[in-house]
């Protein structure tokens, strides 16, 4: 009887999981046990008769009862064989219809948080296909040099090579971040000021725990990145939208009555509208984030590819008190399999920064920090950001081209200046997340505006993306777009 | 008088930052603007005169003034020259000094959040020297195959070898993590269940948040593994400590008083005392954990290496309800350049987890999730555990070897059937802390276990690790430990 069920499940065993004989046997035992097939205090047969009985060697049958007897699950008397243990309990039917692989119902649920953070401002799939917006361009990538610059730091031996003791990231690495948004962004920092995070949401998440507590309320734009909307959630922050115009997020009097303890923007290039925010606007909004003392997370995601004029410098750069926060990421610039981004953090917080990213974080990769910061210093950044620029500046005339039929008085396009994306903005009338669906079928991806919104309803278009599709692609097509667009009727 | 100041910034600009010409200049004319040198609506003078003043290329003076111009800082006025804008403030004088590089004041302080989790339960410096426990042997990783691996799934193109679409992680590492687990560790699993994080603090952050609410209880162990403490706190969840004795997690009535929505365990080897949890008190613990409705987080995180019998069945092994979720790393067992770790989730909750996961934590790291996948298909993990566990064993020995004189009735071992570590456990009257730094004074690091506590006053010991310092180094240090606790006057 014991011997039929031990054969049962070790033959099911072994057909499914290709287990060693010992751990079948094992695992047959184990469930002989717990399902009561072998009661508390009874005598198991002597590993001799096992092994006749299921034509097993006695080596292993010996194995797998000394191993149920290291668990607990076993007692060997002097003289007199072994027994199951006292303490063995007997398991209910519910394990019983597990170990056969049937479904059993979940303990509990999701907590209300995890509910909202499972439903709640969730992306979509990302279709890496033509028109997906927030994917770059990677053929370009230099791989032969990339792969012999990290097998070089692979090979380095630790801890030489790791700064194990500085959670801020890899010297170099720090060293070489730094003097590139000094020259470039118009960032005023020190090295030391730099922390190497896994990129942006890290970053986020960081700031927020840090620097606001649970219930605060954070300022963001309105349509928003939702990475950053979902990170202040699941970092317990009130959200507070706010609507953003062509110059960018415009506070009013009535956002004062939600006192933000964090200001999140994007002023480079506003995801998704992609409008630039003015002069103006940054000085009227650090003045604000003054008389609120608040912090100010500038995340500046897509500054490296401007296509009209020279880059616009950060917000970082005109702040006079310190409370600008400053964020990038090197995943949309170079090969999305980096993933590292970085942090700036003013003087005073940098300390504590470090230790709560070490502790929350446990930040490492040296081999990859290293890698990269010798790929910067070496010049193959920029030389890479140049190539991507000329390479997207027709990618974008292509798509700006193919769009241009359509245009009219309340179709029009937005944040073209900048990035790898670019809005085409529609008439309120239009159901925008109808037309995504409907361009989807012809295998492109396109995200509709008004699923970045928050709160506001009056934003209809379209979000593309014209970094990953080469010339040829954006050229075939991009007017499909437009015809997709002109069927609204609009164009 | 402009060209002085413009002259002299220029000067500073240049030693400290090798900007390019036009760069300076841009910086010089904005720190003018912004000072009040040139005030609103005020007249530049011409590019010509300028260039003139300056000794600079008039091509370098319109670049800056052309990006003042888009910056919204400067406007032309056909036929009459380029004036200030009417909107550019006048920036205090906190500006000019931090324009100088005085230090001014922050604008706030970190939150009260900020601050607990800057300042509590803060790991010490991570010194990489014999006995420092949590660093592995990579001595013996095999690194040119590795290489070889890494650089063939970066030649991999896009996005035919990325699953993109799949945030549980790369679909060939999440089977070959299932098949290792349901053939070492007992854990029942489909690949589906497998999501693949950067390593435990990611897993736990997970769970934290999708599975309780802010004020949520979690039980942990007392003593605890400081980054579990860390994530949980950061996750807004009010810590519990459960004491630990030589079987694990022992949960009385008391702490029934403070139901738990997470209990959160390291059964294998007790994290830090290396008590393993008996399988009386494992089922003990299933119950409580159904009489709460709780989740329990398994942190399986040393149980690669076991040293005396087979490994010991996971605790997610025998639970009946679906209510355990397992964790592992890999960065304590090849190398801990690789930040990858995974998390076994209940099948009913995979979808949510999968969702969160992607949204929150952007995950990715493809090319090393393919040469991770490779490495185990290929055998080369499992054949690097035996060499690894071979090599543990005989520094464990001769660790044991040195501190077997001073051991004794109230100096004893314990945790050394398993894992990287073992503690030294000493009477209740000795300043374990300050033993430590006294033997830090000889280039080792080693633990106190005091420093671990939460909640109790009554433990004191040593934490030793012996994976990283090579066997000689133990043998050659190991009676310096032995001397230090002999001077106590104890041994």
């Amino acid at each position: 009887m014991l011997s039929e069920f031990l054969l049962a499940e070790m033959t099911r065993l072994g057909a499914q999981d290709a287990l060693p004989l010992h751990r079948q046997l094992y695992e047959a035992l184990r469930r002989a046990l717990l399902d009561g097939k072998l009661g508390p205090g009874e005598r198991l047969p002597s590993s001799r008769d096992l092994a006749q009985d299921l034509n097993l060697s006695r080596n292993t049958v010996v194995a797998a009862i000394n191993q149920l007897g290291v668990e607990g699950y076993l007692e060997s008397r002097v003289g007199s064989g072994t027994f199951v243990n006292d303490n063995v309990p007997r398991v209910n039917a519910a394990t019983r219809s597990r170990s056969l692989g049937a479904p059993v119902a979940a303990p509990g649920r999701l907590s209300t948080r995890g509910q909202a953070l499972a439903t709640t401002f969730c992306a979509t799939q990302l279709e890496v296909q033509p028109f997906t917006p927030g994917i770059p361009d990677f053929s370009a990538f230099p791989l032969t040099l990339w792969q012999r610059l990290q097998n070089k730091h692979w090979r380095m031996t630790y801890p030489d090579m790791l700064d194990y003791n500085d959670s801020g990231g890899y010297a170099p690495l720090r060293r070489a971040i730094a003097d590139y948004l000094r020259v470039f962004r118009s960032v005023q920092l020190e090295a030391d000021q730099v922390i190497v995070t896994t990129g942006t949401q890290q970053s986020l998440e960081l700031c927020a725990r840090l620097l606001a507590d649970h219930g605060d309320s954070v300022w963001l734009e309105d349509p928003a990145y939702w990475g950053a909307a979902k990170a202040f959630m699941a970092s317990g922050l009130a959200l507070h939208p706010v609507p953003v115009d062509d110059q960018g997020i415009r506070p009013t009097a009535a956002d004062d009555a939600h006192p933000p303890r964090l200001i999140y923007l994007t002023p480079s290039h506003q995801y998704p509208t992609g409008a630039v925010m003015s002069l103006a606007r940054r000085h009227q909004l650090l003045a604000t984030a003054r008389a609120h003392s608040a912090w100010v997370l500038e995340d500046d995601y897509d500054s490296e590819y401007r296509f009209s004029g020279p880059p616009i410098s950060s917000l970082e750069g005109l702040d006079a008190d310190g409370r600008v926060l400053y964020m990038g990421t090197f995943s949309k610039v170079l090969y999305p399999g980096i993933k590292l981004g970085y942090l700036i953090v003013p003087k005073p917080l940098v300390a504590d920064f470090k230790q709560a990213h070490y502790d929350l974080n446990r930040p490492g990769q040296m081999p990859l920090q290293a890698a990269l910061a010798e790929f910067i210093e070496m010049g193959h950044f920029s030389s890479a950001l140049r190539r991507a620029r000329q390479s997207y500046a027709e990618r974008r005339a292509a798509l700006l081209e193919a769009l241009r039929p359509v245009l009219g008085e309340d179709t029009f396009i937005s944040g073209a200046e900048q990035g790898l994306h670019l809005c085409l903005r529609l008439p309120q009338g239009v159901d925008d997340q109808a037309l995504a669906r409907r361009i989807a079928q012809h295998g492109l991806t396109v995200r509709a505006l008004s699923a970045y919104c928050l709160a506001r309803q009056d934003l209809r278009g379209l979000v593309i993306g014209y970094g990953y599709a080469p010339l040829a692609a954006i050229q075939r097509n991009g007017p499909k777009l437009a015809a997709a667009v002109r069927a609204l009727g609009m164009g």
